[in-house]
This record gives C-alpha cells, sequence and structure tokens, in this order.
C-alpha cells in the first residue's frame, strides 16, 4: 500500500497542484452517456487497482467549469494558491481533530492565533473571537444563532424582525429560515443607486414595525455585495442598531479579505463596528473551498448559544480558558480548515497577499477603463471591489433585445472557450459581470476578453447572423 | 515555486500520510511557553522560507491526542485510511465546487450516484437521497430543519415537542436549540436496563403533551449511541412515530456504517423506517474528519425547506432534474466531501471494508472475554457495535471510591503512553470505556492493554501506594 501510495500520489497529486488552471478548457460538462457512466461509476464493488481509481477520479473531476481560470470572471472565482492546497492536504495528512483544544492541542492554538489577528485587522476589539466553518453560509448562520439569543426572549421570537437589503447574499435569508425566522419577519430593504442599503427606507420600516409592536432585533449590513461589490454604509447602519439596540452582522465574505491588503484596508476599516462578521478565505484569500470563519465582537456570546456537553467528552472538556471550538460553534468533529490559510499567510508573507490584492482592484479598473472608451458599451455598476457590472447597449435597441444580446454574448464568449462571464440582473438590465480577483489573470488576459466581447457583440447583433442571437 | 512544491510536498506529505499512528506517542500537550510559543507562529508577518514552514507544521500538528493511535480507544477513533487521505488530497489539488452540478457536474453525479446507493445499504426506498456534510452535527441539524417544516407550520412551531433519549448524542439537542426549538419543548426520555429509549415512558411523555394541546413533532432515534453502541428499538419507535404522525429521525453518526458489513448489515436493517438519517463516514468508516451525510426518506422534502437562489447565479442554475446541492442543504460553498470515501471504496472494495468493520466487533468481543474472566472487573455495558463499557470494582470498596479508582486508572494508563481509554458515567458509575473499530488495531493491543490496566488497577488499588490514586 504504502508504496502504490508513494508512486502514484507523487505522479498524479503533485502534478496537478502545480497544473496551471490555466493549461485547461473552461468548461467541460458530461454528455447523456458520460452522465450514466459517471452514475455507474458512482457505486462500489470489488477492489479496483490504485492507478485505475486515479485515472477515474482526474476525469471525473475534469467535468466541471474551472472556476480558478484566469479568464472565469463570474460568481466569486476560485483562484486558489497551490501553497493553500498544500497547506491543506498536509492537514489531512495528519487528520487533525479540530474541535476539541485537549484533542488538538497544536492545531486549536493556531486557529484562536488567527482568529484573533484577523479579528484585529477587522478593527473589532480584544474581546472578539470566533472560528473557522466551511463558508460564509454557516458563518452567516452561526452568527444570526447568536443575534437571535443576544436580543430576543423565547417568547419573543415569533414577533422579531430582521432586515436585509435587496443585494444582500440569499444565503442570509436561508441561514435566517434555518434557525426559524420566516419570510414575513424579514424586511427586504431596497438599495440606493450604488446598491447600498437605503437608509431612509430602512429606518421607515423599522419605526413601523416598532410602531405595530413588532421587535426589530437584527441588521444585516453587506461588505462587498455579490453582484456588484458594494459596501453598505456600515457606519450609519451601526448607529442605527444601536440607537435600537438591534445587532449589527456584517456579512463580509467577499469584501473582509481586503482588510488583509495594507494598500486598501480603509476601503473596509467599517468593518469595526459589526457585533459578528461573516468572512470566506475561499473568496479573495486564494484558499481552496471550505474555509470561511465568524468572528463576535464578545466570544463568550456565543458560548451561550452552542455550549452542550456529553458523558464521554468528560475527560477531554477543557477546565481553563482554553476555548473548545465545539462549544462556540454548532459543529462538534470539524477538520482543522484553518491550517491551509495559515501555511499560505506564512509562506507568502502578508506583503505579496497586498499584491496579489492590488493586482484584483487593477485588473477591474483597467477593464472599467477599457470598456468605459468602447462604442456601443456601457457601464451599469462602476468598479468596486474587483467587480464591474456592464453591458453591449448599441442605441435605438429595445431593453428586451439589449438584454437577449447580452445574455448571447454570454453565452458565446464561453462556447468559444474565451472566457466564463455570467450575466446578472440589475434593475431589470442584464449585465455582463466581471470579478478579476485572479492573480493569475493578467491584463493580457483583459483586453483579449474585451476584445473578444465587442467582436462577438458585433456578430451576434448583426441582422445577418440572428441565428447566433437565438441559440442555445 | 512548483519545484519546491514538489521537493518538500514529496518528502514530507507522502511520508506522513504513510507513518503508522503507532509510532508516535499517544498524547502530547504544550507545556505553557511551548503554548506562547504556538500563539506567536500563528500571527502571519513577512514571507517565510517554505521549509521551515512545513517543519513548524508538523510540530503544530505534533500537539494532539493520537485519535487514530491502535490504542486509542476513546470518543469514537478516528482510524482515517490512507486511500481517504488520499483521495481528500486529490480532490484539494482539484478543489471543486461542491454546490452547484453546472460548476462541478462530475463530483455532483458521482455524490447523487454515491448517496443513492448508500441510501439503498440503508434500506430506504429510491425516493431517498441527501448529501455530504462535515459530520453528524451538521447532519443532525440539516435534517431537523426539514423534520420542523413538514410537521409543523410557522405558527405551530412554538407548540412543537421533539423527543430524545438520555442517551441521544448531545449535538441533537443543540441541532433543536439552533433552529429554534428551545430546551422546554425537548422531552429527555429515560433508558432501558440496555440504555435503549423506554418505549412506555416515550408513550406516557407523547400522551401527556397531547393532552397539554402540546404539538408532538419530532421523535430522535439512535442507531449506536456514543455510550455505549446501544440501537435503540427502530421498528417500534417507526410504529410510535407513524401512529402520532411524527417525523422519526435516526442518528446513525456511528451505527450507520455497519450497513457496508454485508456480515452485520442486519443488525441495523431498521434504519429503513427512518425518515431521515444522519451518519458519519469519517467514524466506522475509516475517513478522514469532515465526511458525513444527511438522508431523507423522500429528498424532495429538503428542497422545500432548502431552495434558494441569487441573480449573480441565474446562469448555472440548473433546469434540469440534476440538484444543485446548495438547494437541498444548508451550504452554498462547500468541498467535495464525498470524493475521499468514494477513492476509498473503489480501491479497497467492499469485500475490505466488510473485513474491517468485522475485525472491530472481534475485537470487542475478545476484551469483552477478558474482561469478563478477570478477577474485580466487571461488565457495565456488554460489547455492543464495538464498544464495551466496563470497571475495576473489587469487592467492599464504597462507590466514590470505585468511581476514583477508575478515574486514576484511565490517567494513569494514559500517562504510561500505553492507551488512551477516557472514563463515561452510566447511571452514576465511572467506567472505562473502549471503542475497538481501529483496523490496526491487533488483539495483542487488546490483550497488552487488558494486563496493563489489571496491573495499573492494582497497583493505585494498593493502600501503600495511595498517593498514585490521587496524583492528577
Amino acid at each position: 500500500m504504502a508504496s502504490d501510495l508513494n508512486k502514484h500520489t507523487y505522479s498524479s497529486l503533485l502534478t496537478r497542484i502545480n497544473t496551471a488552471a490555466s493549461e485547461t478548457t473552461l468548461i467541460r460538462r458530461p454528455d447523456p452517456g458520460e452522465f450514466i457512466d459517471l452514475l455507474k461509476l458512482a457505486v462500489p464493488g470489488a477492489s479496483r487497482p490504485i492507478e485505475e481509481v486515479i485515472k477515474d477520479a482526474h476525469e471525473i473531476f475534469s467535468f466541471r467549469i474551472a472556476v480558478s481560470h484566469p479568464r472565469f470572471f463570474s460568481c466569486i472565482p476560485s483562484p486558489a494558491s497551490p501553497l493553500s492546497k498544500l497547506g491543506d492536504c498536509l492537514t489531512t495528512a495528519h487528520n487533525p481533530f479540530g474541535g476539541s483544544w485537549e484533542a488538538s492541542a497544536g492545531v486549536c492554538t493556531i486557529e484562536t492565533g488567527l482568529i484573533k489577528w484577523i479579528a484585529q485587522i477587522f478593527g473589532l476589539p480584544s474581546s472578539a473571537g470566533g472560528q473557522f466553518v466551511s463558508g460564509a453560509s454557516m458563518a452567516n448562520l452561526t452568527a444570526m444563532v447568536v443575534a437571535r439569543d443576544q436580543t430576543l426572549r423565547v417568547e419573543e421570537r415569533s414577533n422579531g424582525v430582521a432586515y436585509i437589503s435587496e443585494q444582500t447574499h440569499f444565503c442570509v435569508r436561508k441561514a435566517l429560515r434555518i434557525i426559524g425566522i420566516p419570510d414575513h419577519q424579514i424586511r427586504e430593504i431596497k438599495t440606493d443607486s450604488k446598491f447600498r442599503m437605503n437608509l431612509s427606507l430602512l429606518e421607515k420600516t423599522i419605526d413601523e414595525d416598532l410602531q405595530n409592536h413588532r421587535k426589530p432585533f437584527l441588521l444585516v449590513a453587506s461588505c462587498g455585495t455579490t453582484n456588484t461589490g458594494s459596501i453598505d454604509a456600515l457606519e450609519d447602519l451601526a448607529r442605527i442598531a444601536q440607537g435600537r439596540r438591534m445587532w449589527l452582522h456584517i456579512d463580509a465574505a467577499y469584501g473582509g479579505s481586503v482588510a488583509f491588503s495594507e494598500t486598501h484596508r480603509s476601503k473596509v476599516k467599517d468593518i469595526c463596528f459589526a457585533d459578528s462578521v461573516a468572512w470566506d478565505a475561499h473568496k479573495w484569500l486564494f484558499q481552496t473551498h471550505g474555509c470561511g470563519a465568524v468572528f463576535f465582537r464578545d466570544q463568550s456570546q456565543s458560548l451561550e448559544s452552542f455550549s452542550s456537553t456529553g458523558d464521554y467528552v468528560r475527560d477531554v472538556e477543557c477546565q481553563e480558558e482554553l476555548p473548545d471550538p465545539w462549544n462556540y460553534g454548532v459543529e462538534l468533529t470539524r477538520p482543522a480548515r484553518h491550517m491551509r490559510l495559515w501555511f499560505t499567510l506564512q509562506v507568502l508573507g502578508l506583503q505579496k497577499f497586498d499584491q496579489m490584492i492590488c493586482h484584483g482592484f487593477e485588473l477591474s479598473r483597467h477593464l472599467e477603463c477599457m470598456i468605459s472608451t468602447l462604442d456601443d458599451w456601457e457601464i451599469i455598476s462602476p468598479s468596486s471591489l474587483a467587480i464591474l457590472n456592464f453591458r453591449y447597449a448599441p442605441q435605438g435597441v429595445d431593453l428586451a433585445t439589449l438584454n437577449q444580446l447580452n445574455e448571447a454574448i454570454s453565452k458565446e464568449i464561453a462556447s468559444r472557450d474565451v472566457a466564463v462571464i455570467f450575466t446578472s440582473h440589475l434593475d431589470n438590465l442584464v449585465c455582463l459581470r466581471m470579478c478579476t480577483i485572479n492573480p493569475e489573470t493578467s491584463k493580457d488576459d483583459i483586453e483579449h476578453v474585451v476584445k473578444s466581447l465587442d467582436n462577438i457583440a458585433r456578430e451576434v447583433h448583426s441582422p445577418s447572423r440572428k441565428e447566433v442571437l437565438w441559440r442555445e
């Protein structure tokens, strides 16, 4: 077994870690026959040679959208550093039990120290703490449980009201539903022209709820919305929340990473006003999937929601001030998700992170500059945290046709294997949305993509080529 | 970078994957100085040589209890197969986005097929489905959200009652609190002499609640309790739940793996009665931490609780019958947790899994047999699913002293680096609890451990050596 593992791991695993994503095609989908084959392959049976299984594994993984490709610009790209992969492989090799300090004193101490340090660059006080979770869905959920428990008595829960904006990530509403706050207790506040929560509408809505004897308890702000990279007016929202004794949760899943860049940190400095923060290292901090974190201004508040125990762990429970992670979050058994980030930060150093984050901002400004100067194109939402929304909009074409045109451009540039640029909806306009945070993306890539977009736009818009517009 | 990664990964990562856990000490804790050093090491700064960081990483990981060691018998041991580690490293190298079918068609199809196959060996119908999650805490939580949503109208929630047993894992009560079912809506039913939920007490409690116009909605059964490996009377519980239109959730986090053994599958055949099931592959199926799953008798029910969407993913949403995992569970971004299990199953084959699971049963029976024939020792809970509780109990010694004696034995055998055997509480008795599922544990290990236990017991109980009993 051991020699098998050595031989094949070396040839296969490491080659893969070091393979540049740019060497692959952008999208591979299984055809119906391949789909059936995959379903069959899922089922175990007799033992099979490891070489064969490794080959199958690579084939399975190959059916995907290459979200780490330098010309994948959709959703939030996942440009994971090879160092994050290596750090996570090292962690897997040791397989620590991340739920208990006693069971994994080393990794738990690193987690405590790293969380404290990140809380500090977010501007949170020394009372702050938190833990790593699988991502923002879990971070938001964990924070909302504590928000609920700190602000509402059990008998008040069905009367509590939470406030989000129409640009709040959909996992926030989902988390609220999960913890027992149904839709009729959630207010979705409209956004202003910069896609930030409209403050006067928010105050008006809260006041109405108070007049109706409801109990406003939670205000969810965004630091880096997924659609447009917008940052809500965090300081103003903090003032509104404090004045009404509401909990301020900041979803900084995307934007929080900017705090790791000394150059750009000031853009997100108002995270410091949060009672709780959700953040993803697997977005703009170049980590593999499953690396997010939740922070609390006062760590002890999460203990009140999550502390619990069992007979069979009585000998490993910490008697001291060292926190057992299982008492501060949802999970008992959990992997040590932070070690990959620790590893990447140590090897690359903070200056390199600053450069990598700066690069994303620069690409986005370069893109914005190019689009602005092109005929028949318009910016819908300016570059914010390296996200730009724009569209092809020649004069004299009606909205429905423009929307179809931009959808066709999005499909065509992917089918030509040039770039993945999904559309988004902003105020009923179908936009092309590009998030340019991949450090492997070059200015040449951006220029090539813009040129291709423009060529494709003129092709699909040409009356003689109408069929292109409508093809799937 | 690439060559650095190759060189150091080869020498360090693979050596570690192949290092037998038995070669290490059982417990290493940081002393106060080392603890301070670890906290300092957590904080990033300037770039550091990769060799140095890898060395530090191994040092960090070394402060732990060796939960995969063949003589670690506490909690549920984590005897992860090297193949699980390799499978997970391959997954990390590809870093698929496991939340969306379109983004990762290959791994999502394997997940669908594998979940369907496991549901089948659990005896669930073809309508069943589910998904991989980080572990039983999340699996139980996910199931309970669906149970709540399928059985209670929103306005009934504060009146709903959930039934667990006093041996139910503590993460179940915690999950209920998280989703908004507070303690006063949870009934903890006493267990019978075999630590199974007492059926007549359960029925009596439900009837009382009904008379008080409460709404019983959820019955949580255990298939393999953590303390004693007990299996509740699942078929009887199913009858009780069905008769009262309650949801039957089975926490098979530990016991579910027995369904992978053709030899022992019949022991857990009544999982088939569940509306939902929680199961951990990182317990008795030899996977690395963070590999659990949740199952639903009717997969579509989870869609009703978790379906949600956002503007920026409109182009990747599945139009067909292919399920996007994010709509069937809590998380959006999620790693492909199942690929390590798929990999291990394919390489080892089902027959090997049967043998590995059988080995655990055999070790436990061997241990039980040895303890039964030793003077002054008694079995407190017989071998069930490879878990045995027993204690040193010489005649004429009062209960308090016996409890202290057994605690001292547990501490002493660990401090001698022979074995980790934590104590558990069963009916006020402090027991030594051994879970013998590690395939690397030999009968010789068991015999050595029993001999050591007996020697230590007689030493700590000797009046002339009284100080040993009381030392920390």
